[in-house]
């Protein structure tokens, strides 16, 4: 299988070099490959935030392509650098549940704990894996290095679950927004499957909390509805998502993420 | 011609996967075509404002190039999708007047309706055709497909003209500021051919009038004027800017986009 | 030597179409050049940031890379655009000390006066000649021009030197927070040399006073502090910054670019 691309999802920023320094590194090791942004705006530490935007982009790449992930609070600390192979898709990654939505989607991954220090940037600092030893393993990687070269598979690794939402009576379901994305949309963790009478009727009766708004109407496009109205959608990846028309919900709600939902019908 | 590259100019933001996920589907169709990107930070919805960093930067790249343009607050309602010949480049877009400053400059363009499904990402979503609709298209289009094959040609495509300025006696022009950017350069809508008295002397004599400041100096270079000093520019776009040196003539004026301007000489 | 990447570092920002326009003119010279962004968020205007930010990621890039570097506050001005050669290097960008760093780090650079017009994009503007000079002029370059037709070789060159920490008596420091990182690190201009006991002991005791904050202890890895404690720690880039666990060091100290620091020991 072949490795032509690889991608980044980080917490690092627009406005540092360090993505860059990354992108030079990984060069020097396999000048022909493509590297991809996926997203280096993701809030400062926020391993969950991370793990959502890898999760929904990683798997419209070609097979072959090697992610590489990094939110990494405990840098320097004892947390492993991992590799990860499912078959389809590499990633390298620190082990914080960072890849916790990529253990639920695959259904087979191999963990590795990479140890083999002659493939990281030499001397290797406390405070920048990325540049000395994510990116270089990332750039051998995708040269088919053998992986079971870099360490020992494990299986201790680390995951998280994403907030479930919780039934609290017959037709009562709390869930929480896990995310605001640029446009204001409000996405929760309530999936169709946790609400069904969202696809058993085009027009379903329901009431559905969020701060200080109550709404009762579904949408199946943003477009649908009035400027400015709140309503609910199911959005590109499946999640129940509160959204005005051309609006941010956000604002208009006063929800932001954590805020608790509920939905009755 | 060959089409090796493919550009985006998008709302979409930097702190989302949904540009990272475009490039994702993209590479999976064109596996060696070239993403550069334009613009992602268009103001959320804002048509206009992604119809002018497109125009800035279209016709600098190399014939042949695929420019992707997705600012599309009616995703998922029946806006039509396009794709459009100009001879020299192609385009990819949303039909709602994004285009509008292409088919103002293109001598001869031909714009089709893009309905053949089968080169959709399926199932297409309401919310994310810049997923579903979009980057498949311009892929399969940078891979050289016959553009008859994607739908019919249309002539009733959307466009808008952006404000033109008004001359209310014989040596007053009043224009708005259409863009303040990253340097608070006021960007009007003003060119040298309204305002002919720029391009006759080198030191005319003129009265600019915008929010709380009067301009009465053209410089030919920003760092002609003194530190702080509002002055009057013909923009690298060929508009007419207000600017200041070294510091941004959108906090000193107190004016934004949208602001009235009136130019007497 | 291959020439095959080309770097961009400038305050062109990300909300404009600046960037993608110079790219689209590199594409045009040099269809298979790979380019990669250093960092394009610069503040406006800020040589000394931009300056720092190349400095920590241009030599972490196989040798024949071209840097292209603009912060250009002097645009349209008689200050010179420039090309260096290193060795192992090749920067192009504006004579105005935006290299400063390089030409401490590099053992002998050889700097020319770019002055062949017949490789600027015609007819070149007074306010984007990231467009019109340096990105046509790293194209060629890229390409393999020879760099003695670009222009005469100057040893006048534009310089500055990060301002060196003062010691003031036996055992103080006096420095200055140097740039404060998107993690909220406030980056000195204190390295190991300055401050010798850092690298004598493992446990070093010494004050450092940095806004309303005391810092007493030393750590090697930003996981090793409690959550919200404020430490000195020697940076990726070699010199002593000033950090938090998971937490802005710059917001609990309440210090900022240019902020005094008083190491004692």
């Amino acid at each position: 299988m072949q490795h032509n691309i690889i991608t980044f999802t980080t917490d690092f920023g627009l406005t540092e070099h360090y993505v860059g320094t990354m992108k030079g590194v990984i060069a020097g090791i396999n000048p022909g490959v493509q590297m991809v942004d996926i997203c280096n705006s993701v809030t400062s530490y926020d391993v969950l935030e991370g793990a959502l935007a890898l999760a929904q982009a990683y798997h419209y790449f070609p097979p072959g392509t090697v992610h590489l992930a990094i939110v990494d609070p405990g840098v320097g600390s004892s947390r492993r650098p991992i590799v990860v192979d499912s078959g389809r898709y590499l990633f390298v990654a620190p082990d914080n549940g960072l890849l916790s939505l990529v253990y639920e989607r695959e259904e087979r991954v191999t963990v590795r704990h990479i140890t083999a220090e002659h493939y990281f940037l030499q001397p290797v600092s406390n405070t920048f894996h990325g540049r000395d030893i994510f990116a270089p393993v990332a750039g051998w990687v995708s040269k088919g290095v053998d992986l079971t070269k870099l360490g020992d598979e494990i299986t201790d690794y680390v995951r998280f679950t994403i907030p479930k939402p919780k039934s609290n009576g017959a037709r009562v379901v709390k869930g929480v927004v896990i995310r605001v994305d640029k446009f204001g949309n409000l996405i929760t963790n309530l999936t169709a499957q946790d609400v069904p009478i969202l696809s058993e009727t085009a027009s379903p009766t329901f009431r559905l909390s969020v701060g200080k708004t109550t709404v009762c109407t579904l949408r199946t496009a943003y477009a649908q509805a009035q400027p400015g109205e709140v309503f609910a959608i199911v959005g590109s990846m499946g999640y129940l998502e509160i959204s005005a028309n051309r609006a941010p919900a956000s604002q208009i709600t006063g929800a932001g993420r954590g805020a608790e939902i509920v939905f009755e019908w």
